[in-house]
């Protein structure tokens, strides 16, 4: 089953390395081995037996997990290696080649070519910044007039890091139970401030996230799904084709992260509030750009006027000055840079003003 | 995409629990995390920065690992998590619905119906005890008539522990050559004894292989592919669709892991070996057993004479003595129980005991 390069990810793993102000990093500054192992039962850990672990996933670390939502029980998550092979097993699981699904653009990649991969109709909803990247109502009932199987959202959006409004999401849930259609939501990027999930208020609603993001722990590949029972048990069933289990290893160091995730999340909204801040009076200082400044996750979608493509611009900007983005069109939109709040902040105003200097000189 | 129970796995996560006497488990007797932090680095590992890590696995663990095979390079090789996660990858890779493959039976369920599930063609070639649980020739020769895609075996094999002759990979490679077919060849079992690879014998032949069984290191969930250079990118590519990394912590440990693979693999000798000889002896002196004995992997495939059927034997003898087996139905083949040299030789011995000893009253 072919599938083409995955743009952004390919981006970052060809030049990331170079860059000397990485501004465009997703995942909040992450942990070192040793901030870890000081959450951890050290005891327990070096008597830990390197076996499968529990299949679905350790109990206690369920529980850790469902502290971050509303409502549900253990038999509502399941763990994956990640929020992306989380969101992976559900597209193979809920969708047949023939189904129609409902994406966003721009969005994340794997939302729309992976359900193409196997065979999948996709219909692409295309938001605007000049709406504040919100969606529109009118778009959704006329694709919804189709049968769909499956709505992908990003609560909140990877590059945007727009939130729908509840509003929306409410009409999109009315629309949905109408033909017991799926909602999943990828929410790695939320946890931040105890957003809204589509598992919380959605009997077909199922969430996706892990502790790569606003948790700084992309190292643990850990990740996990939230939603009914139906699907957790058959995502279960997949999981014996596929990965087994996350292992015990990973699944006692993300409990202790989680036991202790009021210190980790203050540390990330520190770091995110104070580049949220140098990017809003940057975008108030320089005219030529701008951006809808999200509230929730870790990203943000730069805009810029000026006579050069994006893709161009952030190869320019690695070679000559070590400022590192990924352009719009990995996203499916130009003119654009993701920019993530998650660096330090002495990096970020270093990059941003060598940014605007650089554009001022084109 | 739909997919039946794995019934191995099912069996495994249903039952294990209850187990006094495991005769079952393929993994050498897990490793504890503190016998493995004594193998690494710990000033490095504490160190470690939990990102992403290096996205196709670090460099020093993908030369440790070219160290298990007698040809290759480090372009020949990508990380996965387990060696089920680099045959699923291999076959969304590789395969497109409509493509025939051959796969063997008895063998693991994931050769068979994660292709059906969808789409493929799959001609099963049956083994029999009578032969060795060596494949047919004509067979072969018969079935490659068709236009094969992939042609999947397990080396040595799970559940009878048999590895195909020489002679026989030797024709399939010829056959297989003139239809430039894909040889997939699961060694997870392989290791213990420098046993030939599919992957240094044949231009399309791709090796998957992991930490879990001789290794002793489940936990970790590292497996890796070894192949072609354009199979190895291409699966880098799938990988941004799914798992982007194995992570820096499981690199990290596995590369200290193989630095020290003589220390692990000798324990795992000695621990299969006691618990081969125990069996061997055991069907000697209980005629109503046979077994072919592998001379590889971790495990083998025992059957009985008995008027019961295998799934039923192993109910009971689990509910009435403890003793736990996997029923050779889970394998598409009846009367057998797959054996795992892998115990305490206390509990093999005390296991085989209760069992001839609940076949003879039956």
């Amino acid at each position: 089953m072919k599938l083409p390069d995955f743009k952004v990810e390919q981006w970052m793993n060809d030049y990331e390395n170079e860059a000397v102000y990485n501004l465009t990093d997703t995942c909040v500054k992450p942990l070192v081995f040793s901030e870890l192992m000081a959450m951890a039962d050290e005891n327990a850990l070096m008597d830990l037996r390197l076996d499968y672990g529990t299949i679905t996933g350790d109990s206690q670390l369920k529980k850790e997990i469902l502290s971050l939502y509303k409502t549900g029980s253990e038999e509502n998550i399941t763990l994956m290696q990640g929020c992306l092979q989380a969101n992976e097993s559900l597209m193979y699981t809920l969708l047949e080649a023939g189904d129609t699904v409902i994406a966003y653009e721009p969005g994340y990649q794997q939302f729309t070519d992976l359900p193409k991969s196997f065979g999948c109709h996709v219909i692409i909803l295309k938001l605007y910044e000049e709406n504040g990247w919100q969606p529109d109502l009118n778009e959704l009932e006329e694709a919804m007039k189709n049968d769909i199987k499956m709505i992908i959202i990003n609560q909140p959006s990877n590059p945007t890091g727009v939130f729908f409004s509840e509003e929306y999401i409410e009409k999109m849930i009315e629309l949905a139970r109408k033909q017991s259609t799926w909602i999943l939501s990828d929410e790695v990027y939320r946890g931040l401030y105890d957003e809204p999930s589509i598992s919380d208020i959605y009997e077909k609603g199922i969430s996706t996230s892990s502790l790569s993001k606003v948790f700084s722990l992309a190292g643990l590949r850990l990740g996990w799904i939230k939603g009914p029972e139906e699907v957790i048990h058959l995502i279960n069933v997949r999981r014996d084709y596929s990965i087994i289990s996350t292992g015990p290893l990973a699944d006692m160091l993300a409990c202790a992260a989680l036991q202790n995730k009021e210190q980790i999340l203050s540390r990330s909204r520190k770091i995110i509030e104070a580049n949220r801040s140098i990017v809003s009076q940057f975008v108030k200082d320089h005219p030529q750009f701008h951006i809808v400044m999200p509230q929730y996750g870790t990203v943000g979608f730069l805009g810029y006027e000026a006579d050069i493509d994006d893709t161009m611009l952030a190869r320019q900007l690695l070679a000559d000055e070590g400022v590192f983005f990924v352009p719009g069109s990995c996203f499916g939109s130009e003119k654009h840079m993701r920019i993530g709040f998650t660096c330090e902040t002495e990096t970020m105003i270093k990059g941003l003003t060598k940014l605007a200097a650089y554009l001022e000189r084109k």
